[in-house]
């Protein structure tokens, strides 16, 4: 039964299978092939050594060649890349890299977990910039090297992704000027446009220089002069591309596995390639959607570990597969953190999904506790069915515990109305007695069950333009504070003693800071005959996207 | 259609209820009745209050009479307790207490939150003591007082529940010398014994004195010396009873409500007494076990407030019902959190049904990244099925969340199986790529499917004492440092080199320090032929336990 798995890749999906295997098999073979000098590193942890945050570089090394060749009596070869399969032969053709020699390593199954690499777009004049892209412990040893040598003032980070912006905070942390173009009208892909102005918003208040809309056309002046598609020129030190990461995927192809249009590995459920002896995991290939089955690529952790644990288990004949992504993701952006699962708006817009939204904004924890800070959630669901779609929580505190809530409750195929239903833990310095999760399911709830009719804050502008009344029922003191165009003002207090100063016979928005006034208006109006709907999310997500959008418009203008 | 409701109690389970109602039917009559002069207030905030983390006295209002009059349109009477119910009349009796004024009030439907009362047993010499309880304000306001005025020095609380122990740490942040007594061999009845000794460690590190296993037989000299049953005497200013609460159910039983034998009133699923007429909500009710069905009762905020609603619900006739009682509880113990969800093993072993328990101990992030501290997590499930019947976690940082997640897990269905597919947000600072519940699922189902073989902390005494051969496979630092009576040391990464140091004819128990390097020699050395089993939960699990055991004994020694 000797058997011989070589294993392609040493990092999160590669060396959780060889662990794996090991506590399976001790009797089989395993050869892992890492071309790097490092196997089982952070690279989740890496901007935080350029920052500082992370001292200690050795700590980015979560297991050692020796370590791992000790426990689990692994065949490791570092700094040796494998450059072909033979898959009629069922070998690799590996080189070692400091001497270049090539030989050939057999191999009963082969995995391969080869990851991703940065993208690197043809911009005229990089080549000549001091560009860097981050991705594993050279990249980072690049920049850190670069940062203390140089001690640069100027830096620019090309894409609003996570990684691109845990540099640019780490950056900050380090005392540079930080500029961060992006392509596209947001930050942060997962999340949707009014709950990214929270982190634009963020961004600029910790003082990084934020284009949207934005690309990068070419470099000038030996790379020192960046020139963007609007035309704004910005002096850099250092550029940092983080525009996203593409499948590693050179051996694949080259050995005829399919990949998809993207350059992703084609797998099965058992995440095995079309050669019955190959799987592949990680970064490197297609996935499925945990929630609609279509084909997906998510370079996380969680899904290159939990697939390195799989394939092991499946080669040893154990009935397993892989259910499929759902894209849970999160980060920390300096006081914020943003996390997100399942479907955004965006997706289930070009999906042609029915669909509802709401935002919420409780307190991480009860009021009367110290320390409590407001939570933004978002909720996408079926209209109808109420079956949850996504959610995106952004907060100082408490954000990752409601989104790993909502992970947990598609997973475990609950609904808007069973959300209520969660008895998860209060005591004050924690939760409230209705938890924010809680919340969410009440607000929505309501609507799939009728209780409420809801507006957005994107339909807002075209109501102001004429379609009814706006009904403001926040203080007095709230409202002239700001307050949307043309709506009139009745605290809800009062609301019971003016009903005769609404009218009729036209629909009627009312709307309050968070939602919950303007809710508890809408049902008592509803009952005393007006037509009426709430501005979900109220004043605070309409006007923080609003008032984006038109600094966005201003800088451009 | 103008029905007229009438509540009893105006506080988590009454105010919800109010609010609701109102927000569904405008044109109801809805007078809440409140002996307090408060409404609405954060009981779960008082211990907070007293101990000074709250400042402000009126954050514990979270409303106010006039602001949920003005808000709801409600019909508020505080200050007047409700003495009788009058069933057939269908009306109440109430009594204004300033005024000793008593009339009738009408009820269409009748909805009791009355609560729960502190248990004060017939202690001998308790009425010359300074005793306290806590439940509402004027309790608060009595302590608080008693502390500004006397400012003692010495403070017993009499109960080690999660009350008790919430203000035995603001007594602490205070400057008090704090004692505990509690009769059973531990604190925190949710949670079992080898975890509440992590809770008992805490306690003594800041400075309570700490009697377990033992009761207060009488109080002598004026109530100022304290004779415990085990003769202890000790001296104190003030003493808080906090053993537990019980019904507040006089109105019920006076009114021939159906109450259980511990005097909660009995309801159905939609909250309903025995007579039609009256629903009974919160801290007074017998609900169902959300798990097992059986009756019990948990006076926590998240019933009260859920059962307020759906009340409410119901006698407007919509379908719902309360699907019971899951017990999720949570508190702050200084520097720990101690959260806990559906069923300990000392419910189980009662239950006497067959269930099986595994301790880890991961970080609560990425250990590469800052001020991550260890977790230390308990999971009960069935052995065969991996029905999770609950969880209990300890620590510094994220106990919560994944209580949370568990707790969303058990109402969604899942089992142990699942719980390694649950894609929970990783980033550095939030978790690990195998989140803490990810592991739970690895290590459970390793179990449930035959992978490994394990033993506990309280079966390995017998072990040592000549049932084969202890192996611990950490390093010999750690070996030097303490380890279990009578094992022998082979560092894992020494094992298969030493494999003929092993015994074939008996069998092994394995363990390390946490458990997983444990399980990878168990499973290392099955394959190699010898019987062997792991200790799960490691040497951790074991000698905090035992330590304190052994603390426990030398102290009443
Ligand atoms: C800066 C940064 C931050 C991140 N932060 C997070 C985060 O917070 N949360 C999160 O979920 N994910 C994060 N990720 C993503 C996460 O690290 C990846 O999803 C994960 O590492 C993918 O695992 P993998 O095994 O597919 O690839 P990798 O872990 O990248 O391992 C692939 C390895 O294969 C080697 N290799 C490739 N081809 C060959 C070959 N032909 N021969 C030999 N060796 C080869 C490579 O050298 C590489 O070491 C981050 C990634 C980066 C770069
Ligand atoms: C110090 C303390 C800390 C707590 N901490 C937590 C925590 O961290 N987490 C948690 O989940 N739970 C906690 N609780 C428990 C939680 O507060 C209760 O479970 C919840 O308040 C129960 O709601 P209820 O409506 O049943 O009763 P209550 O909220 O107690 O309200 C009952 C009200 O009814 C009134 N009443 C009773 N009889 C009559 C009558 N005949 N006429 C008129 N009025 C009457 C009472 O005066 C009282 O105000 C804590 C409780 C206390 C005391
Ligand atoms: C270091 C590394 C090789 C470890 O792989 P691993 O051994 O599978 O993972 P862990 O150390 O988390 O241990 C998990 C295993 O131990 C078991 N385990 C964990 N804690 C346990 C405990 N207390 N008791 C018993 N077993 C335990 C689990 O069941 C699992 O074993 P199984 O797969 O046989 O069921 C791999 O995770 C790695 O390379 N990580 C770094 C790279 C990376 O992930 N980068 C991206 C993120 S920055
Ligand atoms: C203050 C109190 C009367 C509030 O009751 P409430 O109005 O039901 O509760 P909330 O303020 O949390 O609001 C929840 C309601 O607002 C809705 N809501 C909340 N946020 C909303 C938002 N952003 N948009 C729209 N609706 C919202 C919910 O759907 C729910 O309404 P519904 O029941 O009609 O579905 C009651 O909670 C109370 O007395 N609390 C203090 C006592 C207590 O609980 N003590 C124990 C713990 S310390």
């Amino acid at each position: 039964m000797n058997r011989k798995i070589v294993i392609v890749g040493g990092v999160a999906g590669g060396a959780t299978a060889a662990a794996r295997l090991r506590r399976i098999d001790e009797h089989s073979h395993i050869v892992m092939f890492e071309r790097g000098a490092y196997i089982s590193y952070a690279n989740c942890g890496l901007p935080y050594y350029i920052g500082g945050t992370i001292k200690d570089r050795s700590k980015l090394l979560v297991q050692t060649v020796e370590g791992m060749t000790a426990r689990f009596g692994l065949d490791i070869r570092t700094l040796t890349e494998v450059v072909r399969i033979n898959r009629e032969q069922k070998t690799v053709t590996v080189r070692h890299l400091p001497s270049g020699d090539e030989y050939e390593e057999s191999y009963d199954t082969l995995i391969l977990s080869p990851g991703s690499k940065p993208i690197v777009p043809p911009i005229p004049g990089l080549a000549e910039s001091t560009y860097f892209t981050l991705r594993n412990i050279p990249d980072t040893d690049k920049i850190y090297t670069f940062l203390e040598d140089h001690q640069p003032q100027n830096a620019t980070i090309i894409g609003g992704g996570f990684i691109g912006l845990e540099l640019a905070e780490n950056l900050v942390d380090r005392g540079l000027n930080v500029t961060l173009v992006e392509k596209s009208p947001q930050v942060m892909a997962p999340i949707d446009r009014e709950m990214a102005a929270l982190v634009h918003k963020e961004l600029k208040r910790k003082g990084i220089t934020l284009y949207l809309n934005d690309g990068v056309k070419a470099f000038e002046e030996q790379g020192k002069q960046m020139i963007l598609e609007s035309g704004t020129s910005i002096s850099t030190d250092l550029v940092v591309l983080s525009i996203g990461v593409t499948p590693e995927n050179t051996l694949a192809t080259l050995a005829g596995l399919e990949t998809n249009e993207r350059g992703g590995i084609i797998v099965d459920d058992h995440l095995k390639t079309n050669d019955p002896f190959i799987y592949a995991v990680g970064d490197a290939v297609q996935v499925k959607d945990y929630q609609f089955g279509q084909p997906t690529m998510i370079p996380l952790a969680w899904p290159a570990n939990r697939q390195g644990r799989l394939v092991a288990d499946h080669i040893y004949g154990k009935d397993v597969r892989y259910n499929g992504t759902l894209g849970t993701s999160i980060a920390k952006i300096f006081d914020l953190t943003v996390a997100a699962t399942g479907k955004n708006e965006k997706q289930l817009k070009a999906m042609g999904l029915p669909y509802e939204a709401i935002h919420i904004h409780p307190g991480s924890h009860a009021g009367y506790y110290p320390n409590a800070s407001p939570l933004s959630m978002k909720l996408l669901f079926h209209p109808v069915e109420g079956t949850i779609y996504g959610a995106q929580i952004i907060g100082k505190e408490g954000a990752d515990k409601r989104i790993d809530v909502l992970a947990t409750a598609i997973k475990g195929g609950l609904t808007v109305m069973d959300l209520p239903d969660l008895e998860l833990a209060y005591a004050p310095p924690y939760s409230s007695a209705k938890d924010p999760v809680n919340l969410l399911g009440y607000v929505a709830s309501n609507i799939v069950e009728g209780e409420v009719k809801v507006v957005h804050w994107d339909e807002m502008d075209e109501i102001a333009n004429g379609a009814g009344m706006i009904l403001d029922v926040r203080t007095s003191k709230e409202f002239n504070n700001g307050a949307i165009r043309n709506a009139v003002n009745i605290p809800l207090d009062d609301l019971r003693n003016r009903l005769n100063e609404l009218p009729n016979d036209e629909s009627i928005t009312v709307y309050c800071q968070a939602g919950l006034r303007g809710y508890v208006a809408t049902k008592l109006l509803e009952q005393h005959g007006f037509r009426v709907k709430n501005l979900e999310g109220g004043y605070k997500t309409y006007s923080s996207v609003m008032s984006d959008l038109k600094e966005l418009q201003t800088e451009q203008a």
